[in-house]
């Protein structure tokens, strides 16, 4: 084996493992994949398909924005979220086929 | 909006939480993104790379296995630890093209 190349940077990896972090909990990973699925929803329409409460995903909904998944967009009254850009879509779509391709088969 | 799909199940989305979150720590994300670069490597090329123990590399890996996103290839009395397949490296590249992307230009 040769080591020709430079490790990834210290604080790249620590703003990394954050977002893999924040990512890291099952409600926010349903909000994800609804807004995967959907589109674009407010925080009352997450909570009916996530089957929580609007707080929970307040909550969840905060986080992701700070980890650089969510962003929103502003419609009168309304606050409409959204997955940030085609790079999260794609993480989680591959995350869920590696899962699948993951399990034994039963 | 129209709400057609089905949420992503209570267990999958804990399956993917758990993985997420066994990447969120800076020293496996650095050990990920070593691999991703260098290929195969022992637990002692992954210390020299990552500059820390090899202690706190086998206990990253052991965790990165769980993950799913580590495997191991036995050479005699070596043990070389590689990606797990295409889906972890894409995924890897696209975490860090996204936190890249999101970074605001200083």
């Amino acid at each position: 084996m040769q080591i020709s190349t430079q490790p990834i940077d210290i604080d790249e990896a620590a703003d990394l493992a954050e977002m893999f972090r924040l990512l890291g909990d099952p409600t926010r990973v349903r909000i994800l994949f609804t807004l995967l699925e959907v589109g674009e929803m407010t925080v009352s329409e997450i909570a009916e398909v996530v089957e929580t409460t609007e707080t929970k995903v307040s909550q969840g909904l905060r986080l992701l924005r700070t980890a650089g998944t969510v962003r929103t967009r502003r419609d009168g009254r309304h606050i409409h979220y959204h997955l940030d850009d085609e790079h999260i879509r794609s993480l989680l779509e591959l995350s869920r086929d590696h899962l699948a391709h993951m399990k034994p088969t039963v």
